[in-house]
Formats: C-alpha cells, sequence, structure tokens
C-alpha cells in the first residue's frame, strides 16, 4: 500500500502515478471531495475534463465540478440550476424594489420640487 | 435500422428498448442534446441519475442537466458555477443600488419631515 496515493487512486485502489491528473486536487484527506465528483461525473470523465484544460485552470476546474456535483446529490432534479433559479428570483425581488423605491424618490421629489434643495442621484438608481 | 430509436440509443448504436430511460427525454430529433450529457457525464451516469427519480420528476432532472452540460462545454473551467457567481454580483449590485435609494429616501424624508404628508414605504425596500 501506498500511504502518499491521492483520494481518487485510494478510491480506485490503484497506484497514484507522479503526474497523476487527480492528484493535486483531490488529496487523501478529503476522500468525500473525488467520492462525489465520481458519483456524478465518473473518475473517467473528470480526468479528461481537467487534462484538457491547461495547468493553471485545473483547480477551479476541480473546485467548480465538486461544487455541481455536491448540488446534484443536494438536488438530483435540479442540481445547481436549483441554485440558479433561486438567484434569478432574488435578482427580481431586489429589482422590484428597486423599482419601488425610485418611484417613490420621484414622488418625494415632485411633492417637493418648488423648496427643495435636494436632487436626488437618479443616474446611480436606474435598474440593471 | 429502427428508426423510431432515441436520440441516445441511436448514439449508443444499440436497439432502443420500449422502457427506454432515454427515451422520453432524450427524442431523436435532438441528437445533439445527448451528445451533450454524454460528453460531460457519460451515459450511463445520466441513465443511473434518472433511475434514481420518480418518473414525474425526470424531465426536469434531464433539463437541467443538458443545461449543465452545455454551460461546462462553454465554459470548461467554470461551467454553470460561472453563472452562479455572475448572478451573485448582479445581487450585489442590485442591493448596493437599493441601499443607496433608500438613503436618498432617508435624506429627502428628514429634510421635507416638517411639511411633507408623504411617508415612503421603508419595510417594502429592506435589504434582502
Amino acid at each position: 500500500m501506498n500511504s502518499d496515493r491521492c483520494a481518487a487512486c485510494k478510491y480506485l485502489r490503484r497506484r497514484c502515478p507522479s503526474d497523476c491528473i487527480f492528484s493535486p486536487y483531490f488529496p487523501s484527506n478529503d476522500p468525500q471531495r473525488f467520492a462525489c465528483v465520481h458519483k456524478i461525473y465518473g473518475a473517467s470523465n473528470v480526468g479528461k475534463m481537467l487534462q484538457q484544460l491547461p495547468t493553471h485552470q485545473r483547480v477551479q476546474a476541480a473546485n467548480s465540478l465538486f461544487y455541481e456535483a455536491q448540488c446534484r446529490i443536494q438536488d438530483p432534479v435540479y442540481g445547481c440550476v436549483g441554485i440558479i433559479s433561486l438567484l434569478h428570483q432574488q435578482i427580481h425581488i431586489a429589482q422590484n424594489q428597486l423599482a419601488k423605491t425610485q418611484a417613490e424618490i420621484a414622488v418625494l421629489s415632485t411633492s417637493h420640487a418648488p423648496d427643495s434643495q435636494f436632487q436626488p442621484n437618479l443616474a446611480a438608481t436606474r435598474p440593471l
């Protein structure tokens, strides 16, 4: 047994080569991280996806694959598309609040226009 | 050749069984849809993920898997986690705009308090 094997090679019960594609992104002290991406994508697909990227981008790719795999395990129907829907709803709510608030400013500005020195900065509050 | 094979069975060059797990979600007229999820997850993983769900949830699962696979093909580093980051930024911008607008309302309300009949509805504009 080679105790220096990465989490992927331990999981796959194989020798961990010195140029292992998984080793830098799936350390042996976090076996759950590899188990998670393996369950959703399969080790071979994860390896292929990492291999196709320049070395300096692989850590971000491994992180985003792990995030998506976790989301899919937690929500097998929507995965992280569920989070995207939720964020779209939040943006919609924020934009509605902003529109209401802008309308209130417009009413306030109009009702006080003759005696007001204050000009609200509407340019800074346009909808996204 | 069975011309009624679904996109998955056509791609995998196999007979399409009457109870095919892919057939309802990967019609033969959209071969790209299956090719996309197969590239990222592999047919076997997609089949397993659909099989584990009750029938009525499989269409949403197939759609969300297709969406995530498309995102991963377009952005091999961040996949749809890139979209999540972008939406978080948009929410942050919207919340900042809202806070600024609320501050302007507070200033307007204070400066006109003695002669104003207008009370802005601050409860409707609290941060998310």
